[in-house]
């Protein structure tokens, strides 16, 4: 057995930080030395930021890595943890899924000491990290196959005072997007853990597609935002420009949103994000693979909604989500 | 021994007709029937297009659908075939090269008859489609990983009055960029082999990153911008607006302005698509994955120059391409 996960360094000590939470080996692989900084600033809202859980969405490092050069200027107060990286096995790969054991990180929390490589991680973090933090931001992004706009989420929680602070929260980094995000398949993810101990967990998904200095740009800000309406740092907040807007909107999608494929065969988008469809409008079209006489198949919004993705055109098969509606929230 | 590869209908019928090339199946797999599209007004220009070369650029194939949609309103004279996707099990698989064999097809041209499949797919179209051409449009785009303007480009051709020609007829598709693209990787390319054929071949890059709906008006516009220069269809040209600006570049880059990954770690991109950049100005960020006390890298332009193409933010190799510049175009 080897020894527990643990942190190479204090967290209470004053100042800045730098040092690695370390992973326990086991049966799959050796242990694992994941880079972590924290910043001590004494009394004051603790906070945890993350990101890379899942491989292929390096928008969370790259903002993590940036919080990390400006922080030592700016922060005022309190502790800020930052791991840049959760899964880096994923982040090596640009894969979603832990390659070594098909898992999906932010399905196996709070994970298990003696499972395999994604379960130690989710171990490691659950014990070591989340008791020292009351908000948590995990910065996801949409991946490579999908428009996205930059949001910050939240799913529905069931205590409604959790449920409003966790809205305010989101809501406070001015991105383009906040989004209560209704779905079926929570189970094991991270935000279910922190907020089942009462804790702030905002999942931001910053965008989609490839990540680009004017994206990042407008992510830094909006986490920037955030921090600034936690009391970390002084300033004012900065509301990016996107598609021409600075205002930004708050939405809830359900599961009977997703827009799935006819069939199997080529998607062609035909409508942008934050497009307002109405019923019947074509979100996008299925073109058959097979033959040039087989009528494509349009897509239609099923009623009045606000495009939230939209897949990338690309090979899909039956059933495969190809986009994401949503109307104003009305659940808070 | 199967039969030798064909087509299912005659090309000299006139009109339009919808059908097949068959590739013969060899000891990897049996046959595969790609379908295709021609339309024959008689008299004039002789196109082929083709899309879906290289499995997760979906730029073509969606262009080419659109323009047989479109062509038998439009077209006057000449012929023209389309062939959305050259490669199916590339694009099933959305990867560049064909999952069964591993080949990129655009580098086993003009392919073997008893080849793997990818060799049977390029000499079915070597000999029973480009013999029918005097003008090939291959649509390309850059893939998932990059941020690249739509343009049309050629390699430099030793003919210098095949070349005259080649450029001119890229630049007709009026799109953001023209680019003579001299690369040290050309062997088993299908511009190759065509040009030895002194026929016109224009490979269209169309972009990177996402499919989206705005972005597929752009490269439509550009196609057919590039028949109503052929004298295919009758019409005004429309000068697609990119990125606030109408009118194009054109430019070249050699092997020495792909800019590589200093060290193994997560790339972070500082720059856009087409911005003027100064000698030592940053092009992006390499950031060591294992620790936060060493330093990043900053990858910086060698010289003056155009950002033509910038890598996602995404975990590279050392040596990995993130970056490419172009400047002006001397050589015509």
């Amino acid at each position: 057995m080897s020894e527990a996960p643990h942190l190479t360094f204090d967290l209470d000590s004053r100042g800045a930080s730098r040092g690695y939470l370390v992973v326990p080996g086991g049966i799959d692989r050796g242990e694992l030395s994941l880079p972590v900084f924290s910043l001590n600033e004494g009394e004051g809202p603790r906070l945890l930021v993350t990101g890379g859980n899942h491989g292929n969405e390096l928008e969370g490092p790259l903002i993590a890595r940036r919080l990390i050069d400006w922080l030592p200027e700016a922060q005022t107060c309190g502790r800020v943890i930052v791991l840049p990286v959760l899964n880096p096995l994923a982040v090596q790969a640009w894969s979603r899924n832990t390659p070594l054991d098909g898992l999906n990180l932010n399905r196996v929390f709070p994970g298990r000491a003696d499972g395999s490589v994604t379960e130690r991680i989710a171990d490691a973090v659950s014990r070591i990290l989340l008791p020292a933090a009351d908000t948590i931001f995990d910065l996801h992004s949409f991946g490579p196959t999908w428009n996205f706009p930059a949001a910050a989420t939240t799913h529905p929680i069931s205590d409604p005072d959790l449920m409003a602070r966790t809205v305010r929260m989101a809501e406070a980094f001015q991105l383009p997007l906040t989004l209560v995000w209704q779905h079926n398949e929570t189970a094991g993810m991270f935000d279910m853990v922190a907020q089942n101990q009462g804790k702030v967990f905002v999942c931001a998904e910053l965008g989609g597609g490839t990540v680009g200095a004017n994206s990042l740009a407008i992510y830094e800000a909006g986490v920037r935002n955030a921090l600034l309406a936690l009391g970390l740092v002084d300033g004012e907040p900065e509301y990016p420009t996107y598609r021409q807007q600075k205002s930004g909107k708050t939405l809830e999608t359900r599961p009977s949103d997703e827009l799935k494929s006819p069939a199997t065969g080529i998607f062609e988008p035909r409508c942008s994000v934050l497009d307002e469809v109405k019923r019947g409008d074509i979100i996008g079209v299925l073109h058959p693979m097979n033959s040039l006489t087989a009528e494509s198949i349009n897509i239609r919004a099923p009623e009045p909604a606000i495009v939230l993705g939209i897949g990338s055109g690309a090979h899909v098969e039956i059933n495969e989500g190809v986009a994401l509606l949503a109307r104003p929230l009305t659940i808070r």
